[in-house]
């Protein structure tokens, strides 16, 4: 792999301002193909959580966890997880079950995120929400019982890690999803829903819990699990908190510019809720921008691992890049 | 101490059934003062769950965090939580951290089980609930912080403890509160509300998960922390779901019995939302026979500690004789 960057933002000319011309350019001379990878790490990933949960008494509250735990979507927190894992020396099955529980963790959000007295949603990835399906009680309930499964499920079973750095990343998952992290950037962004005058300061804060501390979770526990040095877990956490933002920057634009159809849940939530966005704030082309720029620093932050870090690479170029 | 066993109930005559003179009588020859033992960790607990959070932007969710977890209550988790420790040969400083993340479970499970999509209660604690203070969608979240919160806490604060007995701490709450416990518990609560035809069998698969998990993982985890044989364990065990039983059945009586005032929260609760409990199923006098007789069965797995078992032998006392 040979990674060219051909303009450095640190010197940035012309008062800051930026022209598409300017933007960041990786020449990536690779073959590596993200397709494939994706696909054959989802289908790895299904089929752990297909087993993750198994149905018993009382059948429906396991019934709404594996529902939306089995909706589908990405899957890109498990494949973060175990890339970083794999790039720091691992192996994917140390990594299996706290890439899970991560989805377990993302599924409970959007679990109660849909509920009629949050962002009150009917679907999501092309179906119906849990709480349209099983009800608001059960709903509420199996977003509480993934949240704590998720953690019971890396204690109990994560192999050949020392526990020292299992309960680490019990640490980190539980700062990722709680009132410092993901939990605060909800309350922040309820709070600011319908007005008028939010600032892109307080939509960075939103975003970065919302959105990107779940995401440096994902990256930082993989390599936590395969014993990364503490530079190296710096580097995942700024290249996970660049791509964190820079993936919520490509939402808010797809809000606006997919359709419910291409993005699996209603389209156009943002404007409809008065929602603070990039676009509404910064507008559409420097949201662009802004994004790009993001996923070039999240790029730079792994050069020094070589092509060991392609996968990592191309998973924050397909986060950039996608179209739902 | 001294404790004679005067009625063995393995060797139940009168086909089973049980009058008030044949119920089982421990007579404790002691000085213990539960009252004070009472107040005093209970003020310890206090103090700690005080210092666990902090208040810190975006402050409405921390402060709705600490509304319901310094809302007082008998902190009873927690106190059986020290106790089984200490009784195992651990101390106060090694399941402090523990028993404030059981109370933080507790107090999760509170929040959610009063939004207006489950119980719909107004009071709790002689309080207004959290939902009618910060609102559902706090609420929610709120519950979702301290839930996560409390695994954190649990692998960052204790100290002291080998790191494989925290993992197990870990996975003995997560289970304990999630689908396999509390939440399954609720589950089946809220599928029989309204339903006439309950049976014992169901209301005890209720009792035992929404109220009896939590409290074994109470007992249990203190006697990890200090590195409890198997064989104590499940005496520990055995004990706690005896007392997490009696304590749900003296709950459904007090329900009954007790008033608004007394209780702290809504009386009359079950009645009103057509609720099975057992003095609706057995009858009252039955029910307090079946409580003394948890209590019984509680008080006899942890004869072979000696003295040393005042504490848990008193808190069971205390559980059952409670008038609120």
């Amino acid at each position: 792999m040979r990674i060219d960057k051909v303009y450095n933002h640190d010197a940035m000319p012309n008062n800051g301002l930026i022209t598409n011309s300017m933007l960041p350019q990786f020449k990536i001379d690779t073959k590596f193909d993200i397709s494939s990878y994706l696909a054959e790490r989802k289908a790895l990933i299904e089929k752990a959580l297909d087993n993750s949960i198994r149905i018993v008494y009382p059948e429906n509250i396991y019934e709404a966890m594996r529902y939306s735990l089995l909706a589908g979507g990405k899957r890109l927190r498990p494949i973060l997880c175990l890339a970083s894992c794999e790039l720091s020396g691992g192996t994917i099955e140390i990594a299996i079950p706290t890439a899970c529980a991560l989805e377990m963790i993302h599924t409970m959000s959007l679990i109660h995120d849909d509920l009629p007295a949050m962002d009150n949603d009917d679907y999501r990835r092309g179906k119906w929400t849990n709480h349209k399906v099983y009800g608001e009680s059960i709903a509420i309930l199996a977003g509480d019982a993934l949240l704590s499964y998720a953690f019971e499920f890396v204690a109990t079973q994560t192999k050949n890690v020392l526990p020292q750095q299992i309960l680490q990343v019990i640490a980190s998952l539980g700062r990722a999803v709680g009132a410092a992290g993901l939990v605060g950037g909800q309350v922040v962004d309820l709070a600011s829903e319908g007005m008028s005058d939010v600032s892109e300061e307080t939509l960075r804060f939103i975003h970065t819990h919302k959105t990107g501390s779940l995401l440096e979770a994902c990256v930082i526990s993989g390599a936590i699990l395969a014993s990364a040095s503490q530079a190296n877990l710096q580097r995942f956490s700024r290249y996970a908190q660049n791509i964190g933002l820079a993936f919520q920057i490509v939402d808010d634009i797809l809000d606006i510019t997919a359709t419910t159809e291409e993005l699996g849940k209603t389209a156009g939530k943002d404007i409809e809720a008065k929602k603070a966005t990039y676009p509404g704030i910064l507008g559409m082309e420097k949201s662009r921008i802004q994004a790009q720029r993001l996923l070039d620093n999240a790029k730079a932050e792994l050069e020094v691992f070589g092509e060991k870090a392609l996968p990592l690479m191309a998973l924050a170029d397909f986060i950039i890049n996608r179209s739902n």
